[in-house]
């Protein structure tokens, strides 16, 4: 089901060549038609793309009017020239729509170490701007422009009613994690016709992606890419949210991301099962989501999940090296409903009903209890297969 | 090759019924004749089996006779009775040879989460105390003991010529990484006929291992049971080493432990290579090892490896979020000695031929030069293929 629009977004998206298939799209735009605010969180990584440079000068801030999305080439690790072409392809969009280079925020996924073949962006630029729809149909083809190995494109969309009217907040996403030859790179942007002051689009796209976007992995390489932005137009209200109204649409947000975020593993290459990993009765959110994320970033307890095995042992050593503190006689771990290790000692349990409800289904729930407080997190992450290695180690130079 | 031994101790292992094989031994008595100083260094997870528990409070320490080692069961994840276990298994080494409980330090490896069956480890103990022998053949033997999947049994020895005579250093060691279908433990057991006192002798060792043993990585899951013994007796020498002599024995132990060290990732389970990473030039050593650890932790560079691809974006993103400050455009990357990427942008270089010498190799060897200062670290770790993940899927309960 493809979600509605919010007001005064026009999407597109066209193959200008990046990629070898001229099915695919490689370059996607997404304009609004009135000025946006914009917010940004960008990857940790200190080796980042041309890209990440220039829109975290840019972000937060007033007066946007487009992202464009070039997937096929990452235009990371490629110096000066970089930055050149990134700047290049934001005037370039702007030409198309009508719009200055610093009303236009650029992304890219793709090879590492290759400059962009910007005499095809320069075609495809013109293409792509002559078919901006307010269509779902051009919804999706944008989502798809984005894609790199991705199996699906990767949409959601919340309707919210607020006392100051009925928005629309509309995301997409990219990612399928390990990709082929090259790196994972996530991407978001989410569109919306409410309206919000900079700073505040910021403090909520912040707190919505801690909780969805940076609780996903599926090897833990931490891409040069990794982006996810918010625009905000305004044209379904007249006024910034503030009170309820932006209690309300924050929460609408929140779930927006983690649905996005979670479709990223779900769709992870290679990947039998997505797992979700719950964390409570930590002393501090800091030591839940580092026990999360150590668990969802052992290879051991992927390899497990793979081969449908309740190995226990697995789980609760990858908590016990995670650098929170603990008392490992105060845990107990539950897995897909059931109990297999209570307060520090192993509980007796029919191994084979367990392994049969991991293997009949795509999700896999652990849940592990512990006695220090409580602070709770959430992470999603694959399981590890042979394929998703062979998809990883093929030679490609 | 089989190293000599050091003067005054005896090795024995048997076979008691832990493994399945009857071939193979699966309990180990490292015996000195005299008294030994024993230093020790231990896993820091936080889950750890009762071994470390024990261990911990007797090391470093005097008057130590024996260390007795069983595989096939890591005695981890198994409360109080664990404890009583390994207490019994001290015990019962103490009598096979003539010595206290507390003069033996017991060292398990295996499954987790599994009582011992002491009636099995009650009979082993009298068989293996009578085989013990001054011999290369019972040592090669109780090296085989340790062994979990290890496909070979690990030794190294160094003869040294100091002012108060001649000594010997003779390790061995066991882990093969990823251990299907349980975890890895890593295992030492250093014996020397070198005269140390504790607190020297545990310094000594906590200085070799943090060179060698803390810088091998298979998929960075930190064991419950791993562990490093040092057993000095001084049947060598009259008086403890100190100045030149000890520091002529720090450097043979710095460097027998780099080699069974290194051994542990060149036997990693469906490994194809052994990777080394230097990393050269960062502002601390704590810098370099966080950014090697990391590149030899990411999935994403281990398939790499394994698929002969020079994918030095890879490795420098990986860099990237290490945590380590850096200057990215002060970066220079070499693999298999050709020059990759220079001052932070790619170097034109002949993949084929690059590729052609990570696939002709047994040994991959990645440095990465920083432009931070003068610290340096090297680290070891496998390759990421799809027989590992095919070994540690397999379905066992």
């Amino acid at each position: 089901m493809t979600p509605p629009l919010p007001k005064s977004f026009r999407f597109a998206a066209t193959h200008c060549g990046l990629k070898s298939d001229a099915s695919k799209p490689d370059l996607s735009l997404i304009v609004s038609d009135t000025p946006a605010v914009a917010a940004g969180v960008y990857t940790q990584n200190l080796v980042h793309a041309a890209c990440v440079t220039v829109n975290r000068k840019l972000t937060p801030g007033e007066n946007f009017r487009a992202v464009v999305v070039n997937s096929g080439n990452a235009n990371a690790c490629t110096g000066e020239r970089g930055l050149d072409d990134t700047r290049h392809m934001a005037r370039l969009a702007g030409e198309a729509i009508g719009a200055e280079e610093k009303q236009v925020l650029v992304l890219s996924t793709g090879i590492i170490g290759v400059f962009l073949p910007m005499e095809k962006i320069v075609t495809g630029m013109e293409a792509a701007a002559g078919r901006l729809d307010a269509s779902e149909a051009a919804l999706v083809e944008a989502a798809r422009g984005m894609m790199t190995t991705d199996s699906v494109h990767k949409l959601a969309g919340r309707t919210v009613e607020l006392s100051a009217g009925t928005i629309q907040i509309t995301g997409m996403a990219k990612g399928a994690a390990m990709i082929g030859p090259n790196m994972a790179t996530m991407l978001g942007v989410i569109t919306t016709d409410a309206r919000l002051d900079a700073p505040t689009a910021q403090q909520a796209l912040r707190s919505a992606v801690d909780d969805s976007f940076n609780c996903i992995s599926v090897e833990g390489h931490m891409s040069t890419n990794d982006t996810v932005l918010l625009l905000a137009n305004g044209a379904a209200c007249a006024e910034p949210l503030s009170g309820n109204d932006l209690a309300t649409f924050q929460a609408a947000l929140d779930d927006l991301c983690i649905e996005l975020a979670k479709a990223i593993p779900a769709d992870g290459e290679g990947a039998t099962h997505l797992v979700e990993i719950e964390i409570r009765g930590c002393g501090s959110k800091a030591d839940a989501r580092r026990i999360a994320k150590t668990i969802a970033e052992s290879a051991l307890v992927k390899t497990a999940i793979a081969g449908a095995d309740p190995n226990w042992g697995r789980i609760v050593s990858a908590a016990g090296y995670a650098g929170a503190a603990f008392d490992p006689a105060r845990v107990d771990l539950h897995l897909n409903g059931t109990l297999l290790y209570q307060q520090g000692a192993p509980v007796a349990f029919d191994a084979a009903t367990v392994s049969e409800s991991i293997r009949a289904n795509r999700q896999t729930d652990i849940v592990l209890q512990f006695g220090e407080g409580e602070a709770v997190a959430r992470f999603w992450t694959t399981d590890l297969t042979a394929e998703y290695v062979r998809l990883n180690a093929d030679y490609h130079t």
